[in-house]
């Protein structure tokens, strides 16, 4: 961090008198029943569910690049927005005036963590040397803002994807030079994110991929990939830091193909390259569907096999091919995502990051809060919903009643492995051919479906 | 194998007197200038392409069920096809037709292999015994069929996924007697794959999968699933088989999520389990689609992976969300599959089984060696341009010049794991920022298509 | 109708002494406490809504085929459910007792509409004549049951995509006496229809379209389709049937490409043959989303043309690219498509048509009652809610703000035509560069969201 | 135009010594054995091909905004291209610059067309006068650049997407005055097409459509729409503009609904609106297959209602949801393309634009030739193989004689409007019922790619 930044900086708290926000005040639970936009409905922290406080299983996060860094941009669209806080410039000055934003408006929305990409909260210097100092600069202003308050990052990581040294990957790149850039990036990235008390690290691979198998060894592109996750994870017990290093599965966009394709497939990697007790997943609901996936499928997935770290609360449109990040609204989908976690005990020290954008044509600074507002509370009916399923019990039950064949003795030594094909035939030859019984979907759905609400 | 069905046998053979394709004669080559729909044009068996005769690249196989078996029904239509060997009863009889009708189909098509699934070629019994002794008088006859002929099973395989018994799956069914039943019935299909020559043994998970979750303990069924897998193994070895065993991805259809979903998926499993070295994959090109990957995504992932077993040649249609299993008739497409191949060296013992269907609609005995003659001489257009796209080396060459800065000391170093994080963030420091170049991506295309012809 | 037939008939009738449901009992509205999987919780039938009766927004119809003849195959499965009025043979009696069980049902569920294509009621017989006599026998039959009910056909239709004959289409095969064919079995169902007091008749193209261009000449199978549905439309008002006329859009499955792909495409193609004022259109959400469209999407194209005559209430699944034919069962879904349905008024004559079945796997004759059940009370939740949307108005203030500057004078100079291009330019020239307002996506979605319950 | 723009113009001309491809010549054929990348194989201009020159058959042209203001950037990333022509800036001098490029690269690669927004060739100014000022002086220039050559535009086209403006849609917003702006840019974007000479003029819909239902009047919308066309229509006459008007059908993206969704879509809404004689379609592949079609499907359908007018000559990537406009190099498809084009006739004053950009990783301005060259080649080749399979006769026969039965007594009558249902019905009483012949669609592929090469 160089001197100029440091005194830059405290001018910039000194100076701090108005309010990015002005016509905002704090956001109240008002209960189901209020109709005002800027109120929580069914999102009450304190409130207990099932034994722990709704901010305690939801962990909410905002994530700045999409909050004070998104400006409405699209492949066929200039900017649409202005905000208060942004000149547009990639000043030092303006990174920090988002950054006081960024507080500003956690504090409103009763949120505890945030999440950041390093080149989304400082501007990039001429050198790397330079562009390290940008990041102390806003780092520390950050890490100020934080004082006093119970607010630091979910998590942290490394942009790896938007500059052009970038295009063919960073881990994956072609170019040695390159991957070294993005060994030191992730390296610094990692430190700050420690600095400021971040509880996880996150590593998306938006360009390790391939736009062409014509053109690409995807052998090395691999091993590479693995040998820069294994060079991290050494990393990050030399530095001490306790958070957990997660990786986030997306199909494709911007490439045609992205390594980390979805959750099997990443779990799948790590194996291969044992990697498996030192990463874990950061789940994006909206990469679930581009993947031909639904939301859940992918969290239980990780879930099952010990890997669900973190969540990227968003989701996709229906019916489009592309990664729209809205705001999930959805409860019946928000139920689901919260039976999932439930049944994970929770998923701290991962949390609930709004990995999602205002729409294009949504301006107003207020519909920065109707949205995180909307999503808080979907996310609170659906915990609301599935603690009430399962206290229920009716679908669990289905659920374990279809199963309980297997605990018969037969089931057991299959299990245990004490018998094989040999055995398995003289017990099919022996028994009566039975046609098992209905799988009961129509009335699992029913049961859902009545507590969704 | 009862008495009665061996009489049987016998007597079928020997009133095999004429034939059920009495206007087709023996397909022969006649190079690409011939405008006859019977004959090869591109597909000349004993001529050598890199130093290898086509045949033994291609091992072609003819798939029983589709050939003998198919009748055109699709979700809306009933059959439309009423072949001479088939009088569209299920008895003993006319499987001993289907199978003759098999012989005769291969050797006018000059093609070694064919594959098959159990409950193709012989009829359910009333019970587990009598539908084993059905298998086996069907298998006998086959075994006399082969007798002075090249010809045996590129693979066999059970299928566990037509009878109701396994609406709900068979190694992932809720119901262990299901289980048992499944284990019977793989048991016994190897058994006569191994009588019959074959070379291969492959497992598709047609049901393995859900259709909600609502109602599935996914964790028990993904272990059931690995135990059965366990024990087909441990059987393959008991028996003496020495083929290979393959598991065939496909993400869905008929059920929502299928667990061997694609390539890195399944071999995710396989190492999560600790079955890499005991199976490979048979990749069909209309699953890959259907996953989301292009065909070539699949067998490059397989193939550097060491896991490339067999291939199912087909194609899918480009706009249609479901398995249309049409003959692969795309010439850019064969070539992109045999590059992936000759970089394989072959995929012997596997081999390229025709896992097409004649579109419902086509229902001239004719049709059946059309559609074979046409996907034959795809792929030998395919090998003949990979073949001289390999020798030419531009595309290789285009590739291997980008990764050479690997071969760097500093790439050395990352590779042998001598420096982590802190060394490349000092390379990186001490470096000018350099833009990587041009990804060639055009040039790549223009030199493969300028071989595509 | 023969003698025969009448006599079979009469004796069918008084023989019926037991029950195909024993075991359920008239389904009855309980309330949203209850948890009886064999009630309504929020379908009332008599309750009024928006002064209208449920029953009367509601208009739900049973699908025959789908209740009646539905046995769990599919493409890769043999028959899973066995029902009780069903001997699995293609007999006269069972088609009676088919039809009972149908009234039965119907009876039991509290649902006054059916809905059948003439080929899933009665056999076909040996000829054109004989098919005709035996769907005469199911109908007499069928209209006796009706007596002294109040239930009938919410449509009728001709099967035209089972049997061969249709492989390459009805309307639009290429072979004249096909065309001939289909049109006597249009004009003997329109009949058959008109004779059991069916309020509609459809047209659904499953195979009027094509499965690969390079055989098809698309420009002749238009404009036949076209003529036979002129001539159609003639045959109806010569036979004085006063039903709405509908087509069925769906994209492709069993075809690569079905004519009547979405709405918007129908409805050009009847506007271009001069029949947009003699056909509606019969909407299916399964359809909409094949065709990538979200199901309000359709359904909003057609109401605001004033196309919208009826509607096939069912989903598919939003990962997979065929028909699944589920029990829509989403709120949310639900609520969005009674939006547009009281927008439009009610669709009677139309109504909902469960054109949804069990999944295979659902072998239980509870099953049934479940699944309609499930589907019934999803739409009256649908309509409590998009009740109280309407009746709060803030949803629909929010449209009308947006659009309130085309109230002003230049809006109306320009809806009225009295201003061009040279006009609207010096307006442009004149007036300052306004940014629009936020589209206010975020707040429109959590009002809506907030009455979903 | 304003005086010093005229200036500025001048002395760019006067100045312009260089060149901006120094390493670039004029590109030749060189025939099929040529492995030159920056030579032509299979497009040789003068080469008459049925009896028209290749030129003429293909009316190649250049988009100016992949091309000349392509800047590699992506959703996820910044610029990676830095061409000469570009200093980065939105001055007139650049703009000069990058139309001067334009003209070098068009002469060097003997293309004779260009296509154009108004916005990409001209910087916005401060208002809507100054913005067409600056349009008028690039546009004399342009004019200069054309003088003494056969160059000029094959369409232009007016950019209602990108400013901010339009978020919510040009002709289709909410707001009035956006409506009038847009119409103010399209009066006088389609006079500088005119004064260019240019032969067509483009309307693509890229915001005409909506992001969400719940926010949108759609009739009101669509309404709106058709005024606009209506009154661009009125203008054209007005102008003496001989060009034809051209929609172009996109489905979504940006958007998730857009009203020109694909042909039909867009037909159907002309023909309703009484617009089809006075606008025909200009068809992208990558955005059929966005829609779900095949691109052929596309052409054909427009081709047979009449509407074939211009063609962006692309393709996506058969895996992914968003367009990828990437040039197209599959000879197959341009095979099925170039088979409609000669049904058609041609389709002068159309052609064949290159809608289509360098990957983000090909940086080169040597790639922007690649490119153009594969591009031209690949249809190049498609026009050689189609007029082949057109003068071998073989397919068009099969086609033929699957119709052929309508020539037949009954066949007139049906389409001369003759008989009705009831004679057709007596027709197939009376007639046998007969199977109808294979489709032989494995034999028309089999034609098919014998012809591709």
């Amino acid at each position: 961090m160089t001197c100029r930044a440091n005194l830059e900086n405290d001018r910039i708290i000194q100076e701090w008198k108005g309010e990015f926000f002005p016509n905002i005040s704090y956001i109240r639970y008002e209960g189901p029943t209020s109709r005002n936009p800027l109120a929580f409905k069914w999102y009450n922290a304190e409130e207990e569910i099932l034994g722990k406080k709704m901010k305690d299983w939801l962990r909410f996060s905002v994530a700045f690049w999409h909050t004070f860094r998104g400006d409405g941009t699209d492949i066929f669209g200039s900017p649409t927005k202005r905000w208060p806080w942004d000149d547009g410039t990639d000043s030092l000055t303006t990174a920090f005036n988002r950054m006081r934003a960024n507080f500003e408006f956690l504090q409103k929305l009763g949120v505890s963590f945030w999440c950041f990409h390093d080149r989304d909260i400082a501007p990039e210097g001429k050198t790397l040397k330079e562009t390290n100092a940008n990041l102390d600069a806003v780092v520390a202003l950050a890490k100020r803002l934080q004082e006093g308050t119970n607010i630091n990052p979910l998590w942290g990581t490394a942009q790896l994807f938007k500059h052009q040294r970038y295009m063919h990957g960073a881990a994956t790149s072609p170019y040695v030079n390159i991957f070294a850039y993005g060994a030191a990036q992730v390296k610094k990235a990692m430190e700050v994110t420690h600095e400021l008390g971040g509880q996880n690290f996150v590593f998306w691979g938006g360009r390790e991929g391939y736009q062409t198998l014509l053109n690409t060894d995807m052998k090395k592109e691999l091993e590479n990939m693995a040998q820069f996750l294994k060079l991290a994870s050494m990393y990050k017990k030399k530095l001490g830091f306790q958070g957990t290093l997660l990786l986030e599965p997306k199909p494709q966009e911007p490439t045609k193909h992205q390594y980390d394709w979805d959750v099997a497939t990443t779990m799948g990697f790590l194996e291969k390259h044992g990697l498996s007790d030192q990463f874990k997943l950061n789940i994006e609901c909206n990469h679930a569907t581009l993947a031909g996936h639904s939301c859940t499928h992918e969290l239980e997935m990780a879930r099952i096999h010990g890997m669900f770290g973190s969540f990227d609360a968003n989701t996709g449109d229906a019916q489009t091919g592309w990664d729209t990040d809205q705001f999930l609204v959805d409860i019946a989908e928000a139920t689901l995502i919260m039976l999932t976690v439930i049944k994970n005990g929770g998923i701290s020290p991962g949390g609930f990051n709004f990995d999602a954008k205002l729409r294009r044509e949504s301006v107003d600074v207020e519909d920065l809060f109707i949205a995180h507002i909307a999503g808080m509370d979907t996310m609170a009916r659906g915990l609301r919903n599935a603690a009430r399923i399962v206290q229920d019990g009716a679908l669990q039950s289905l659920v374990d009643r279809r199963y309980s064949s297997f605990d018969s003795p037969l089931g057991k030594a299959i299990k245990d492995g004490s018998i094989g094909f040999e055995e398995l035939e003289q017990a099919a030859l022996n028994s009566e051919d039975q046609v098992p019984p209905s799988g009961k979907q129509e009335l699992a759905e029913m049961i859902f479906y009545s507590f969704v609400q």
